[in-house]
């Protein structure tokens, strides 16, 4: 009988291994992709492509037991050969081929230039060719990156005593209303596809008191914008015996500053190639949603359409009156009215025309939206019953409140807009690997 | 202006700070949900139920200022009181109350136990009443076990070299064909709800060598059975530059050590209220297919009916073969029939008839399917040629092979199922917070 007993030591070493070993002089083995080549007649710099960098190889004719001519881009090879340190290669040193063995070969030649460092195609082109446009290696590192922010707000959370759940994506009935749903058939009956984890986060309060979750999101909006997309990654996390809203900023500003620190730290190659600076999250202000639309009135000599809504541009110089003026790249804009919130949004007791909630902007884009929920079972009819909505529809979701549920609050992130924020990136769907939108169902 | 600065410290404090702080005799603060009240008349036991255990708090009459007739089950309240040593309290404190402030108040007495340690109530009724079941301990702790798994999942690949990646649940075309697809419109297009990552986190090994994903997947199954689910949390991964699709196996092994490890020593309490015994996964046995099949008809005295199939029953009698012979709760059978497989799969070049691929058997339930994958673009082309497949139907995915790709291969698991074999529970509804079946679409 065959046993299994767990991962085996390779004979291929990492970039990491060979640039932090002494390895100098030594022959070793290296796997990875033909990601270039220079020929320059008796000499040739093959460049390997592995997922943690580029590797220069060097074939010199008559040493290196292999036609060149054998080689071509995009095959996986495994390279055996001698380390050597060259500063002016990637990592401080390159490999002096022996020995090629090829594990595979492309059928043709790749129609676009992912092993430019900038790859000049337009993003309709590299999102077309995404399979392969993502092997670039300044397209992949932002992908890196956004697996660094999703490191960082699980291993924040879980160092606070969140748990982290799976809910279901396929709903009876979405958490915000509206039209903006995905129906489906499940088996005869209408479901949707949720458009938040809402419902099933504040249920879990009840279980765990704090809990998180890293799903996929679904919007059917028509917009088509360059910060929409119809499916994405929700970021969400929801508390309970908070003493009001501003307990759920703090956890997100502590969210925020331990995934920067991460970032700087283990995904600073990535930054470099991307040239992004890591914003400063030491403190972050707040501002009322009233207040906020005066200010940049004030100061942008602009006026003030409707009281109640923020529009697009409105964020935007928001954003910029809290760079100029307190230099942060961050701004919470609180208290948005009520009409703008969904029914389970907790009204200010003070003033009900608003709701003690929030959105976070970044550079003055809106990349989360919180606040605190109604725990009371008779408040939350209440509520309903103004809005004209139907008990009946959410029982499972009232039951909670019904059988008693801690005061609460939450928020939900968009992960790919706070990568796109993150990177200045112009397009959300930069930050999206295989991105949905109103045309784009592949790849 | 005001501005948020971090994680705020609160006065109330957890178990874990009780139980290992010195504060015996001093006052403390507390919060939770009145879990249980015993009325002994001039002293009553108020139980708190908070998200890492419950806590005994004493009321004595006369000197705890508040009225015990106002306390009800599942109110939310903040305690204050003075902290005394009690070894038959849960984790030896109890506390001598001195005032309450009531958070919240639920409206109805709640009509199911979920204060008794073991619910006596059926599956349904449970599944029924799922979002305040939950808050039974025992019901819980499944669910503080199963995110310990997909920690270990994460935690251990990562350290292996893997990224974390995101991929659509809104596809063109789903990865294992045939009817059991969920189809929604999606902007007047036809579209379906992924029932697997495949294509993507293959697509993925081309740019990261290494990558994994923790992700819904939907079945439309018809099957009302205790193992399946519609809706489920998929545990993939990929990676390139294998030797064989041992290395899958070997990964796996790898990761399940990690993770029973991980479990005895952060979920400990909870394995332990749940009577839950982790399996020895030092070394894991792997049998062919067809050898699997001998074996277990020459030893139970079986016909094999169909050679190409396992059903339920002989996948329970492989897994006690294993068990009795070998003491193995998990078993590999490799091999699989090459018409069982999918297209992608690679078939075993020493028989065509077979596949380069595995099932894993947990307690005699298949809780993983991996193996090779084809990476040579004119024979995926071959393969689907004599399935009558379109390539132009999966030209996004296609794209991968006819550029290059390297040796590569992977795994699903189900992560439901595995808890559920973890756990000794009879039904996969038992490990899904809120399970999607052929009659189940709320809560």
């Amino acid at each position: 009988m065959e046993f299994l007993t767990g991962v085996k030591e390779k004979e291929t070493l990492d970039i990491r291994q060979i640039a932090g070993g002494d390895y100098e002089g030594k022959t070793v083995k290296i796997n990875g992709v033909i990601h270039n080549i220079r020929d320059m007649g008796e000499v040739a710099f093959v460049i390997l492509r592995k997922a943690d960098g580029l590797v220069q190889c060097v074939y010199e004719e008559g040493k290196t037991r292999f036609n060149l001519k054998d080689l071509k881009e995009e095959s996986a090879v495994e390279i055996s050969g001698t380390v050597a340190r060259e500063e002016r290669a990637p990592h401080g040193f390159e490999i002096r081929m022996d020995t090629v063995r090829i594990l595979s070969q492309p059928d043709e030649i790749l129609p676009i230039a992912v092993n430019k460092f900038k790859m000049h195609a337009s993003l309709e082109a590299r999102l077309g060719m995404r399979p392969v446009s993502l092997r670039n290696v300044r397209e992949r590192a932002k992908f890196r990156i956004q697996e660094g922010i999703v490191r960082g707000f699980r291993d924040f959370l879980h160092s606070q005593g969140f748990t982290e759940i799976h809910t279901p994506k396929i709903v009876a009935r979405g958490a915000e209303g509206g039209s903006n749903v995905f129906r489906l058939d499940y088996f005869n009956k209408r479901a949707e596809l949720g458009q938040s984890p809402q419902f099933y986060k504040q249920t879990m309060v009840g279980v765990f008191d704090r809990v998180f979750e890293v799903a996929p999101v679904f919007r059917a909006e028509k917009h088509n914008t360059t910060r929409h997309l119809n499916e994405y990654i929700g970021l969400d996390f929801e508390m309970g015996y908070i003493d009001g809203f501003e307990d759920i900023m703090a956890m997100e500003t502590g969210f925020l500053q331990y995934t920067m620190e991460l970032l700087g730290s283990e995904y600073k190659k990535e930054l470099d190639m991307l040239e992004a600076a890591l914003p400063d999250v030491g403190r972050i202000p707040a501002v009322r949603f009233d207040r906020a639309k005066e200010l940049v009135a004030e100061k942008y000599n602009r006026k003030i359409k409707n009281p109640y809504d923020l529009e697009p541009e409105e964020e935007l110089l928001i954003g910029r009156y809290f760079k100029e003026e307190y230099g942060s790249d961050f701004v919470f804009v609180t208290h948005y009215p009520s009409r703008k919130r969904p029914f389970y949004a907790m009204d200010d007791p003070m003033d009900e025309r608003f709701t003690l909630s929030f959105d976070l902007l970044f550079k003055g884009l809106e990349v989360t939206t919180g606040g605190q929920r109604i725990h009371d079972y008779q408040e939350i009819l209440a509520k309903m019953e103004k809005r004209h909505m139907e008990p009946k529809d959410i029982a499972s979701y009232l039951m909670i409140f019904k059988y008693g549920m801690p005061p609460h609050g939450g928020l939900g992130i968009g992960l790919e807009r706070l990568t796109m924020r993150l990177l200045d990136e112009q397009n959300v769907r930069e930050t999206s690997l295989f991105p949905r939108d109103v045309n784009r169902l592949e790849p």
